[in-house]
């Protein structure tokens, strides 16, 4: 690529003296470049969304130029007023007037390279920063989070502005939403959080252009519809003329004044300036190199007539913030061995604890509540399920860290994903069964980089009598996928933690805080015997051994510990010497299985109250990578979908996990 | 249990001539005997939620016994009225209204059971089909779908809803959703969807309680906001008194009279009539044995004063329809071989064909609107990427048959399996990617016994250009999850296809018609060279010998399956002998495994272009069962996330998978 490290920045203003008629002037001159380059990048890339992007230009144009607050020479800069861009095809516009403008991009804020025009043209390649959806990791840092699945980037919108208020910094965050994108259901809950906490830092645009990918867009997506249904949630709402310079310069700024909620529904022409483009065949498809001369004119032929006196380079960044300092990076302070005899003082709970019994998911609570008190960047999200989960603790002690989404997991894990790209460590916990109602977003997440501590209770089927709407039966193999993944740092994207025992519980809790990455923590509803000291240690890939035997090794994961354990004892006791293993943590390092296998008579029997694609198959796909003493292992999981039952073992009968 | 088979059934009516106080009366007083019923179960069962049950009282007993027609020795009568729970875990109440009117229950509508007072008891036991949330597999087919997890109850009545309209029966499908529930932003979408086709049929209730299990709901689930904002998508409204009987009474008796979508905005009183459980602490917990008196006299106390006449037995179901015939089940006409020159004539696509490619997304496309001819049951659901998907050739062949969601992804799942309950094969398609997006509306789906036919397309890292957030990745290995678990018939839950050819995309459709539980398919964005035969079989679960080798077996599955035979067969040329395998399916049948292992000398390789935990994880999970003749499993698959790159290759060099 051709572009050079920079430093320091620019400052630049003067655009304040310029009546209307040279702001319309300006702005549409600057409007048909950027348009100009994006169809030559989409072209050469032979692949890409001009269409939308030019029902952009206008207010790609006003924000990035006129109304954004930010150094394009630091685009780290927490200060900086932020461009989420939920209908993230729509991005070449943007790669156009950040181009034009010579903002800088890059992995390393130490090694910034300015993005020019010539770059414009490695769209969509392989080495290139510009990918086809807007994506932090490649090495635009221009945005915070990825997009490109619809409907996400306002709640990832919602964490940047909390970090912000967190923060104390003053800033604005604009919000680009398709009007096709707006049927996701997730906008809505996030129209509902920003109204319920005034969230008037957040300017949400919705540009309706009238066309979908497969026609017109269906009728509850209309500018009226929208202008309605957001007025209903609780909006101020200006419908304006996408392409009005003047009207959207006004608007923003008029709506900065306010100090409550307000969108702009911007009617826009997909393919403005451009007829061949209009028509709805075109979404996602470049125009062959020779249309372009002819798009060209017809672009330039809708330039504003020239103003008598024209300030020269009269489009410009108006705004550099201060240089504001990186927020201080989280704080490490080891989570001290748990004393839950102290812990639990005045807590009616204490005699629970005092039998031996104590339930994974209290311990996660209390040891969440101890993290935050050691590091100020934790904050938690709860989909208001908190009694349940135990981040009702942490609740009860920072209530300005914890956030209640309400029943919206979509919307809570995209809020995540802003806080911590932009510095903060966010827990986010609900039933380990709706964690999958969030998938696609924790997957966005992820691909933003952002680093997430996960936790979902009420693990599998032996939470019983509620029955299969509510137990999470898929999430431990859903997150063992995602662990066998590194992003674009090195990082694995997930570590997963399946802990069986209260004082395991916490100390994993300890290693979610000092892995850098995404942790999945899954906990139990019920109180539960306590298996180990206060001091042992859990590191991530280990296991524990917990009954030595020889004949065949168990390697249970959960709750099945404890099950598996009372089968073990009886079967000592009649002369079948059995091992117990707990294996709390996948991925599972493979000479852990190496050792199990080579002293129990290479037999292993993995254990799980899930569906299966969990602990066993990365059991099995350890023993299966070598050739020398063949392991056999064979796989115990939930085989049938579960129903209520008064017990956990009523419900493991039924699944043929019985004792 | 203590049930009887019954058959036959009863006419009952008589409320008519009641008058208002009489009325009144009538229905207050079986409210009082059903909540009874609720805390006494919901007490002997230890778990369950009566608070939110008495919440519901009125509206259900209004409902069950005054509105609804049906048959309740009869609940598979598709011309019954359905009432869907949305919030499930308020079932109790509709348990001890069933009971009470001696509703039949069973999982064979050849032997039906009455539902007794006696068996209310067993509430949530293993053996009981009185689940923990609404549940038909579990043998209560008053519900067409299970629901639990929130927010999907409104879009599974629009799939009955317009199963009903296809097989020209009118009935209404009542949706009770509760207040906290409607912060799920998949209400909204079903809200759009409603709207826009006019589904004036499906009349919601939205059980404003104000309290959910943490504490009060949010404010902008308030009575008065979903009233503006359900005005503002297009619903009439009516805030009423949730336990006043009268109003209730009229405004449903209003609402049907309308021809166009009109809600229910019910404030109510969460533990009405029962002052210790309207704590909010009281949610999901029954009472204690010794509090059981005192709330027993403080319901009597609710009743109305009696009328001068009282007719006998005055609550009861007010309406049986006539027995409608079960809907015609789906016929099974084979799908005849491909002959893709003949159906594409006039198609500019057969210029490519003849070139010997065709990308496995057409041939999908192509064969669905082939079944759509040979199966009237086959309906098909899209979310705004028809023109992707291919999904486009059905849409312009069955215009009645296909459903536009829009860019929805939950409410399209949801729909589906409302459809599939009431009669439907339905075919559901987007992105691969965008699958995950309805993950947990699957498993509900699931749950429920739908069997639906899922198509993703774009799936893999091969999609190249359009970077991460456009690429299916996980989705293999969450459907070989559930491949792994089977339902209450013995069936088993998923089969997966993942084609490399255009031929065998075709071939897999006709197995997906054939199989009866849920299939998932998975094609590719590029045109490919065709491998196989128009008369190739395709069996679930087998793997096709491409290539014969002796030394090591590469075992690979869609795309990969072309980028590895150009391996081979430069490896033969170097005499290298490896096979190449084309694993099509999940599960693969174990002999396949042991057979490519016994002829490559005990090695396999996989290969597949998505996160790990898939084809890897099902054939090392074969190949560890074994112990005799070990074999060596090495997995390769997708190690980290993806970005764009111009050709699929740039992106497999990339995650390193190159060639």
């Amino acid at each position: 690529m051709n572009s050079q490290p920079v430093s320091g920045e620019d400052e630049s203003n003067g655009k304040n003296n310029r009546n209307q008629m040279e702001t319309d002037y300006c702005i549409t001159k600057k409007v048909v470049e950027l348009c100009k380059l994006v169809l030559q990048m989409t072209t050469r890339s032979g692949s890409g969304h001009p269409s939308s992007s030019l029902s952009l230009a206008h207010i790609i144009t006003v924000l990035m130029y006129e109304i954004m607050h930010y150094s394009p020479q630091d685009p780290w800069n927490p200060a900086n007023d932020r461009l989420v861009l939920s209908e993230g095809h729509a991005v070449p516009i943007v790669y156009a007037a950040y181009a034009d403008i010579g903002g800088v991009y890059g992995i390393d804020p130490q090694h910034p390279y300015i993005l020019s025009i010539e770059d414009l043209k490695t769209l969509r390649q392989i080495c290139s920063p510009l990918d086809g959806h807007p994506n932090p990791q490649s090495g635009f840092p221009f945005f915070d989070c990825a997009t490109g699945s619809l409907g996400q980037g306002l709640s990832c919108a919602i964490g940047i502005a909390l970090a912000a208020r967190l923060q104390r910094i003053k800033k604005h965050v604009y919000v680009i939403i398709g009007d096709g994108e707006g049927r996701e259901g997730q906008i809505w809950e996030a129209c509902d959080y920003i109204i319920e906490n005034n969230i008037f830092e957040i300017i949400p645009v919705i540009n309706c252009n009238g066309l979908a990918q497969t026609g017109p867009v269906l009728s509850q997506q209309s500018a009226h519809k929208y202008s309605e249904k957001l007025r209903a949630f609780g909006f101020h709402t200006f419908v304006v003329d996408g392409h009005d310079p003047g009207v959207l310069v006004k608007t923003f700024k008029k709506i900065l004044r306010l100090q409550s909620p307000a969108a702009i529904i911007a009617r826009t022409v997909k393919g403005w300036g451009v007829s061949q483009l209009q028509d709805f065949v075109y979404h996602g498809k470049p125009l062959n190199e020779s249309a372009l001369t002819d798009a060209f004119m017809q672009l330039e032929s809708t330039t504003a007539s020239e103003p008598e006196t024209t300030p020269d380079n009269c489009v410009h960044v108006n705004y550099v913030p201060q240089n504001t300092s990186v927020t201080e990076s989280p704080r490490y302070i080891p989570l001290p061995d748990p004393d839950f005899e102290k812990i639990l003082q005045g807590d009616r709970y204490l005699e629970t604890f005092r039998k031996g019994l104590m339930s994974t998911r209290r311990a996660f609570g209390l040891a969440l509540r101890e993290t935050g008190f050691l590091n100020s960047h934790i904050v938690c999200l709860d989909a208001d399920v908190n009694t349940s989960t135990y981040t009702s603790y942490f609740a009860a002690s920072f209530p300005e860290r914890f956030f209640q989404c309400g029943i919206a997991e979509q919307n809570m894990m995209s809020m995540a994903s802003g806080l911590a790209r932009t510095g903060y460590v966010p827990f986010v916990s609900t039933f380990s069964k709706f964690m999958v109602r969030a998938f696609d977003q924790l997957e966005l997440a992820l691909i933003s980089g952002a680093s997430l501590k996960l936790c979902g209770s009420h693990s599998g089927v032996n939470t019983g009598a509620d029955g299969p709407s509510q137990m999470g039966t898929s999430d431990l193999s859903y997150m063992r996928t995602l662990s066998t993944v590194k992003n674009s740092d090195g990082e694995r994207l997930m570590t997963v933690f399946n802990p069986c025992c209260a004082v395991q519980a916490w100390k994993c809790v300890h290693t979610m805080m000092t892995l850098p990455h995404s942790c999945y923590m899954r906990t139990i509803r019920q109180d539960l015997p306590i298996l180990y000291d206060s001091n042992e240690l859990f590191e991530p890939g280990d296991a524990k051994l917990l009954i030595e035997g020889k004949d065949v090794a168990l390697m249970a994961t959960g709750y099945m510990v404890h099950a598996c354990k009372r089968v073990v004892e009886e079967l000592h006791d009649a002369g079948i010497h059995v091992s117990l293993y707990d294996c709390y943590t996948i991925p599972v390092k493979p000479q852990v299985v190496y050792t199990a296998a080579e002293n129990n008579n290479g037999k292993i029997i993995t254990v799980e109250d899930n569906f299966g694609n969990g602990l066993g198959a990365e059991i099995a796909s350890i023993a299966a990578l070598q050739e020398f003493s063949p392991i056999m292992v064979k796989q115990l999981f939930v085989k049938r979908i579960p129903k209520s039952g008064i017990t956990a073992e009523d419900v493991l009968d039924f699944v043929g996990l019985g004792v």
